[in-house]
């Protein structure tokens, strides 16, 4: 059973306790692995495949055909569905689309910012138990936004062959090519290249613990969206809040895992015992209830504070990924949220909306880093390119200030690349 | 002497060979580190500062009276160069600002993202031989630009006291309060927090390998800048180009470390041997020769390459932190240059422009990174806080799509958090 905490009773220390996911104790296999992909190339992949996904891999690309098949495949309630999602995540990230700046100073000089594509991503998206086809969207959408010329995307395959919902996603979402390779050998692979697969610049996704040391390991090699922890989520919810609506967004998000992290904050005393006997109620009948269950004895916590605006700084201090504000008043609470992945305002917008459909992403910040990192978004699939122009009067204006900053700093040659431009006007 | 090669007979391996800096090796000093400031707070930096500085600590912080004097004390031609500096660089900055979004759907679903600043930060500031105050201007003034509430500069001590350089500049640009405190102990200690120095969100600024290797562990805990690797210029020249500025301008970037890159990349083969010969010329008079020379003698290289469009491409291909567009047509060259970190046009923009005073940012991605990141901005310092709300119109129009991608991905959890919403209709 959830456990009740009266505010004052408990420690902010054990309010802000989340689960450390050691990552030094898979650092050495993964190592390991890199290492193989690097010196042996192909016959790496072809020999880790067999080895951690059991699966003979004689090719690494998955053909046109075969996602010709899927689509051939796919019924009609999933094909709406993803274009629906299609439409919504691309409404909403084609609003973070920007522009460069230019401009001229009155002494000539020109100074402006250029933003342009990253060349070559891939997209990781995990195999195993469950397939996402959300993921894929919400990863190659942004990324095609952004103008990323090759998206590619890999997935483990399964009796070699990856999962038919996420070709139709991939197909949909406008990734370039299909690979069929997982785990640390994949990113290895593609933060590398090898004879049969591209080296690209960032890699983004999901993926279990080897696949997230693979991507903290190359990170500088290869840029990567953000090394991803549990996943979490925190609902400030009202005497207003249905009990039963709260227990099931806390158990949409223990469900994924073990260590997954549901919360509820309130001012309501009767919402908590409520919330509390209705998450063992719908345990019960929950095709998950041993994941949930261990995530929700774990990490799970009821939080009684004395007011809605108290629940907020509580939010605010634990820093969710998600963060649901069930409460009459969703607008005006936000403008006090200062920390979160993504916010769901008011009764109607359980997490799962967002999950999947409504258009922000899903790839968000965990573990507390939405103090300071964001949601995957355009911003990941471009870059940022200064230029400077000065002209000769630009820089004899300029001249002796960029010298006595070279002299403070004792650098004589950055003085010296100034001076050496006027060295004939002084000489005349 | 440095190298020159005909772009024909060096392969792209040798062209793309950088210097690697392992992190390793200093691993297990800079983890004893961290540790030792979790453990023991105040008391483990007095003796590491005693240790490593060789200074002894009575307090960490650098008092107001401090930096009034240090400001009594500045010479007026600083203190122009300064200010004209701290107003280029916020004029370039301030266009880096954004605005958040929002709009509603159709069915009544409102979306947006709010860009809100990060509340805490750190500026680490090397002391060591030199000190930099134009760090302090390139770090401080976007994170103020963002609207950070705390900026903390920190700068190791020298018996005791700050360089009265760091605190003008950190006054005039800005810095909220600035400590004494150095190395790997300073990065330790504002991701942590103790008893005296206050836990930011994120920490940003150059160091030496005990802090980036410090920065890179707790990179998770904290955000960080970028992990900067050893400085480096290409310069691309065509034969209107200046031999002598030329030199000039990459011996600038070899003189500040022997591990510093200077390659110059030309279409005129004629360029290139004066430019070598001139490079040795201007060796003979600089004060900071000894390093220069390792730079030059190690990892200095002049390409010919076939035209100035080849020398471009092999500009991508390295990806530099600093591109110079030595060339009569600069304007029409940058639209075909990918990646760098910041791009100057023309004959007379030499880097140490930028490097002080121009107004773009100095902090800049090393070793390759242009391919997928930026120069410091003001984007380092806001997060992106995504939110949406659904009516209960939106939700039931999107219910379907959204159940059967919970169905697809086998979360049966995610679905009830939305069919819950919608039991007490379909029980009447």
């Amino acid at each position: 059973m959830i456990k009740i905490y009266d505010v004052k009773d408990i420690p902010i220390e054990k309010i802000l306790e989340r689960t450390k996911v050691d990552y030094s104790a898979y650092t050495a296999a993964v190592e390991e692995i890199i290492a193989a992909v690097e010196s042996k190339g192909d016959k790496a992949l072809v020999s880790h495949a067999k080895k951690f996904d059991n699966t003979v891999l004689t090719d690494f690309k998955v053909s046109e055909e075969e996602i010709d098949e899927a689509m051939k495949g796919a019924d009609t309630e999933f094909l709406r569905a993803l274009s629906g999602a299609i439409e919504n995540i691309t409404a909403y990230h084609k609003r973070q689309l920007k522009d460069g700046f230019e401009y001229t100073t009155v002494m000539g000089a020109v100074l402006g910012q250029k933003v342009s594509p990253v060349e070559s991503v891939c997209v990781y998206v995990p195999g195993g138990t469950a397939a996402y086809p959300s993921t894929v969207l919400m990863c190659a959408i942004p990324a095609k936004l952004a103008g990323v010329k090759n998206i590619y995307l890999t997935s483990p395959a399964k009796d070699g062959a990856v999962n038919k919902d996420i070709l139709v996603a991939a197909r949909l979402a406008g990734v370039t090519e299909v690979y069929k390779l997982g785990g640390a050998q994949a990113i290895a692979a593609f933060a590398k290249g090898t004879k049969s697969v591209p080296m690209v610049d960032k890699i983004v996704g999901p993926g279990n613990i080897y696949v997230a040391t693979a991507k903290r390991l190359l990170f500088g090699e290869i840029g990567i969206d953000m090394i991803a922890g549990p996943s979490e989520i925190l609902v400030v919810a009202d005497k207003g809040a249905s009990y039963r609506c709260v227990a099931a967004d806390m158990l949409s998000q223990a469900e994924h895992d073990k260590l997954a992290t549901a919360i509820l904050v309130t001012d309501c005393a009767e919402l908590a015992e409520k919330v509390a006997a209705e998450i063992e109620l719908q345990l019960q009948s929950l095709p998950r209830a041993e994941i949930a269950r261990a995530s929700i004895d774990t990490s799970g916590k009821i939080i009684v504070a004395e007011s809605i605006e108290g629940a907020v700084d509580i939010a605010n201090a634990i820093a969710p990924e998600h963060l649901e504000l069930a409460v009459s008043n969703p607008v005006e609470l936000l403008d006090k949220v200062k920390n979160a992945g993504s916010v769901f305002l008011g009764y109607n917008t359980p997490e799962a909306v967002g999950d999947y459909y409504a258009g922000a992403n899903h790839t968000l910040p965990t573990s507390g880093t939405a103090r300071f990192s964001s949601a995957l978004s355009v911003d990941d699939f471009v870059k940022k390119t200064q230029y400077i122009y000065y002209s000769e009067a630009a820089l004899k204006n300029s001249r002796k200030q960029i010298q006595c900053f070279a002299e403070k700093e004792g650098l004589a040659a950055h003085g010296r690349s100034v001076a050496i431009r006027f060295e004939d006007d002084e000489n005349e």
